[in-house]
């Protein structure tokens, strides 16, 4: 029983979204400074906010566009009117395959429901979502935590896969999380992930607030500290993992994953069984998102490159299967990390 | 004769530092929003510029320290207080070895002068230094260049290791240029390098000033950019070369060589003889700078990340001899890299 004990244990007191009467979005771009709560006014807002970054994180981006459906069918229940709003929430992110299948989900519910009903519907939807999110995070940190069985864990994390990304205590922040209420954390690296510093604005705030020992470093540090035996493992998310147990992640996973590899460090990727994608046959089927050169060249409102560079900044990479040394989702481990046992845990 | 021809047509609009009746400094931190000059006071002026970045680059820093010297010794010609003078440059930054190395140089010339001319030896022999490095620089960019034959050549480099870090066209910049002047440079991605962004402030306004065309990009995007065969070499600098070969360079060096490796990449550390430091029998026997939190926590006077986070902040790496295909200084190439092509190299 000690297991479900601990899975009830691990609580967080970062959430990024709250539906009262309407939806209130916490605006992740004035994190770390200050703590804004957007109203989601409809769908197009949602698509702006998630294409801006105000919301970010695989899980919570489905979430979002979720209760912003709701909104939506609250505003405008015409079915065909809902059927062009969800078409352009599931195309807010390209990489991301939670947002579609969110928004099929909520749609699918839409579609069977008198147009009056169409609100309460799609709320519920969006609710139980939410809550099945929650408790696969619960799941996948109670997995996770299994895979480093030492009395003292250090571990490595990329980008934000907590709180902040998901309808819980995170994917691989819910890991972290889950061997920190073991006690046996004995502290956690956060790459900043540049250009956007996720890691630095993001991970580190909410190891901060919920007392999570936190050490950042930049991204390019992390290959030497991999090699110096320091770190125990590395834990991240996933934006989207191919039938073949490629995972897309936030640009520079790839390169963690060689210098786990190269300094024999485990490396697992941690995700919702709605961020599996079995239709796409392989790593490099996925659509790999540009993001706009000006996060690159300017910080705020500061210019860091002169005038007159080009940019290179996809949002993300793909590490092959063979890199990884995990996966889970809320229905297990995959271990080694091939088709076969990705469609166990994946579907 | 074409190798003499174009040694000579290798070029640059860009120059760090020079010595009229006083030492002149450009402030590196300063770029690439202004460009301001900085008048040299003395040995301590200059200890305080090096250790705040604002010069910086293995030579350079030799190249300033040298000056300072004789500075000083215009000053304050005592031996006694010119000896204490030389030990607090030579420490300024424990990873470089050209530091030492200079200050030693225009030691030995002061030890041996009497009062009166111990400032014109000083300059001399700081002079002397300027131009051989600026020799050095035209050696390794034909030696350099020549490892990259293709007709349309697209590198990659990381941090700064051009005529800003030097006195002359730069080392891993010098291949560049060399290239470009050839007619077969594709282009030239630049790492932004993280923390102080050495690439997007300084390499980028070096390849704008000459017109090099240059692409920035995250450090963490390089291997998955690597690992796509966008790319046909990587080029960079280094700090300290071990006697087995091993490079400390720029933090991120050793991410970019597995990744480079794993994609099948030609890797070359480029470096004058003065970076090698033979008495430095292995990599790991390297003593690694760790740098100022604030570095990472801030961007100018902005904060990027919470109050009561650490920071691991190293400001460079180790890259094992065995992920190099290449080593190059002003007296040829070792390849493979093994302890008996560097001494060949390196002495």
């Amino acid at each position: 029983m000690k297991y479900h004990r601990l899975m009830l244990d691990v609580t967080t007191r970062v959430s990024p979204l709250r539906f009262t009467d309407h939806l209130e979005l916490l605006d992740q771009r004035e994190l770390p400074g200050r703590e804004v709560w957007l109203h989601l006014r409809d769908a197009d807002h949602a698509v702006k906010l998630i294409r801006a970054l105000a919301v970010r994180g695989a899980p919570v981006i489905g979430l979002t566009a979720a209760y912003a459906l709701a909104v939506e069918a609250r505003l405008r229940p015409e079915l065909a009117s809902l059927q062009r709003a969800a078409a352009r929430l599931a195309s807010a992110r390209p990489t991301a395959t939670n947002l579609a299948r969110a928004v099929a989900e909520v749609m699918s519910a839409i579609v069977q429901a008198p147009e009056a009903r169409r609100f309460e519907v799609a709320l519920a939807s969006a609710q139980a979502q939410h809550r099945a999110d929650a408790a696969a995070c619960l799941a996948i940190a109670a997995f996770g935590a299994a895979l480093f069985p030492g009395e003292r864990v250090t571990l490595l994390t990329h980008c934000n896969a907590g709180a902040l990304a998901t309808g819980g205590i995170g994917t691989a922040l819910g890991i972290v999380r889950h061997v920190h209420a073991e006690g046996r954390l004995a502290g956690l690296y956060a790459c900043e992930a540049r250009p956007v510093l996720q890691g630095a604005r993001l991970t580190a705030w909410e190891c901060v607030t919920d007392g999570i020992p936190v050490t950042l470093l930049p991204d390019h540090a992390a290959a030497g500290l991999l090699a110096s035996g320091a770190v125990n493992g590395v834990v991240l998310g996933a934006d989207r993992i191919a039938a073949d147990g490629s995972v897309a992640n936030k640009v520079g996973t790839y390169a963690l994953a060689l210098a786990a590899a190269a300094g024999g460090v485990t490396f697992v990727s941690a995700a919702p069984t709605s961020t599996f994608d079995l239709s796409c046959a392989r790593g490099r089927d996925i659509v790999i998102e540009q993001r706009s050169p000006s996060e690159v060249t300017r910080l705020g409102r500061r210019r860091i490159a002169p005038e007159g560079v080009a940019v290179y900044n996809p949002a993300f990479d793909v590490t092959p299967p063979d890199l990884l040394t995990a996966v889970v989702s809320e229905r297990g481990v995959a271990r080694p990390v091939t088709g076969d046992t990705i469609r166990m845990i994946g579907s």
